[in-house]
């Protein structure tokens, strides 16, 4: 079972993945605290409570509080936050509450921004639900929630003690869903781990076949390896740069131009790996424009993208998206930074890319979801 | 002019009190940043902007974009979070912004708290526009808004970069403000510091000649000496105990019913500091029942607090009170807290108060202010 441990300057916890690990859940908990009260409360999505709460609870002896908060990302705003917080301060939440956030990477990055302002700080525990979560959102401390003018415009750094990431949990999930988190793996390879890029071009056919309605007892060994490596890159990343003053900064490959795609259809229309897989192909072809990587490596990269598709199409000028890149988090007084891939494996982070390059790759990104070519 | 420094492990900085410091604001902002840009934004409130622009622009070249948030304690709530980070996107602050909270306490809470999770953190100064801003709240890095559950149920520790406290902005104070925010200094002397407790004794109508309509040109010198050790023992008590783990607790004095008394007012009926100084008069019946202090101490500290009313009254039942308390974010695993003083200048911590001797020590602070004795 791997455990894999994150170490920043401002907390040290390990990710923990392997099946069957929900009906173990309680004792795991309460190792994270010894001889503090154990208060927890859950917090998840009424989808996913009505297909897993038994084997969640089956360790509990007395079942926890839930507070149910719907999936998506237009319901991940400020009013979800305080609403939630009413109903802890109502439920008897104090500074000893210990949240489970179980779902999916709107039920973590809410949850963990929850624990980060509630009674100025409590402790919190990741439980994803959506491979995009187990491999991606639930590790690294980010927490947050959307404004109107963009994603992730509020939020705060904050850990959370421990992540519990069950693979099971992906045989229920819908297959679009499993494609799009596999698209934040194919970007793990992409800026760091060409072996995992190579692995998920060597085995598409069984990594894909872990989830469909049908298959509640698919075989999800070829998954659960693409998590574990995918889950390491983060890992390694994340403890050499916990704040994003340098290193972290290539975990957000394609997600310049994919955040503009999210806010353009208004968060409603594509899953988040869907947009950031647009967006990798919008950068990498910024990239050959540039002569930062060669042809032949930037095609591999694009081919194994759409082969985790299909990726859904939509409706957006160049103009509209390279304008909804300048309220970007990343830019800092106006100059837009951008991670450019030089090889299958490796990146470069470039500060002096001009609009009119921004435009010319967006338009060539858009050019190919319509044509093909 | 003193310059009282704050040193925790998350954040080091100044406090600085002085007469006629807006007008040279600019320079001193600057020199806090060398080498950074320089992007300013001015949260403030309307009736503090049309009386302090003048002096506070004085400095600036350019004058920076103003956000307008409306003082008020029942102002400050996530909703109002939420639309400043959205005109903050708007206005195209990124994460060089550096805020500046020029007004009250609610002003000071929520623009450190704003800058807290905008961006997950950018940077912040307090400008103090009232007494209990100057003395107690812009200090410590404390910031949040509330729930309707309870007060600053929501926030974040968050330190400023430095505070500016121009006790020049103390002549435009309404004489109630001015009043309320010397009950946070008589807290001061009685948690920490019997001098500060025996001038504030000896010089009471100097100190209250400072804020009237009538004498702009009043002295303010006694004022400005209680502000400075006011200030030196929030600062000394913060440095020693930044996330309130034990020291930091005894600024709570008072607190208790304090903040209890304004959730049953809707927070509109008292000011803040004449909240807390009816909770301290029940926290020092509730001493003066367990015998923590001598009953001729007790008094003296009453008189003090009464002379610097008057006091407003509200309605509310003891019961009501001491229900609401129950709330209390110092409490862990329904354990409550209290601060009781032994002596002027020294106070313990219990843990073990009963709801008999606090409803009890409510109806006597009840009893006080319905009949005056």
């Amino acid at each position: 079972m791997p455990v894999i441990p994150i170490n920043t300057p401002s907390a040290t916890y390990n990710v923990t993945i392997a099946p069957n690990l929900l009906p173990t859940l309680h004792p795991r908990l309460r190792k994270l605290n010894p001889g503090r009260p154990f208060r927890p409360f859950i917090i998840t999505s009424p989808n996913i409570w009505a297909l897993w709460s038994k084997p969640f609870l089956a360790s509990f002896k007395e079942p926890p509080t839930v507070l149910f908060h719907p999936a998506g990302e237009r319901h991940k705003r400020m009013a979800s936050v305080e609403s939630l917080a009413q109903q802890l301060s109502t439920a008897g939440a104090d500074r000893d509450a210990l949240l489970l956030a179980f779902g999916g990477g709107v039920i973590g990055d809410i949850t963990g921004f929850l624990a980060a302002i509630y009674m100025r700080g409590i402790r919190y525990v990741q439980i994803p639900t959506t491979l995009l979560a187990q491999v991606d959102s639930s590790i690294g401390g980010k927490t947050g929630v959307n404004l109107a003018a963009g994603k992730n415009l509020i939020g705060s750094f904050h850990h959370p003690q421990a992540v519990f990431a069950d693979t099971d949990l992906l045989r229920t999930l819908p297959p679009a869903e499993l494609r799009a988190g596999l698209q934040e793996s194919i970007k793990a390879g992409v800026i760091y781990d060409a072996r995992l890029f190579r692995y998920m071009e060597q085995n598409a056919e069984a990594i894909l076949s872990a989830s469909a309605p049908a298959k509640r007892n698919a075989d999800t060994a070829a998954l659960a390896k693409v998590v574990a490596a995918s889950v390491r890159v983060k890992a390694e990343v994340v403890s050499q740069d916990e704040k994003e003053s340098g290193l972290r900064m290539i975990l957000n490959f394609g997600h310049t131009i994919g955040h503009a795609i999210e806010a353009a259809t208004s968060y409603k229309q594509l899953l988040h790996g869907e947009a950031v897989a647009w967006g990798s192909i919008a950068a990498l072809s910024l990239a050959v424009a540039r002569n930062t990587i060669v042809e032949k490596d930037a095609n591999r990269i694009v081919n194994l993208i759409l082969r985790y598709g299909p990726l859904p199409t939509f409706k957006a000028t160049a103009e509209e998206l390279v304008a909804l890149t300048a309220r970007d988090k990343k830019n800092r007084s106006g100059i837009r930074s951008f991670v450019l891939p030089t090889a299958i494996g490796k990146v470069e982070i470039v500060h002096d890319v001009t609009e009119p390059e921004l435009l010319a790759a967006t338009q060539s990104m858009l050019t190919l979801m319509r044509t093909g070519t």
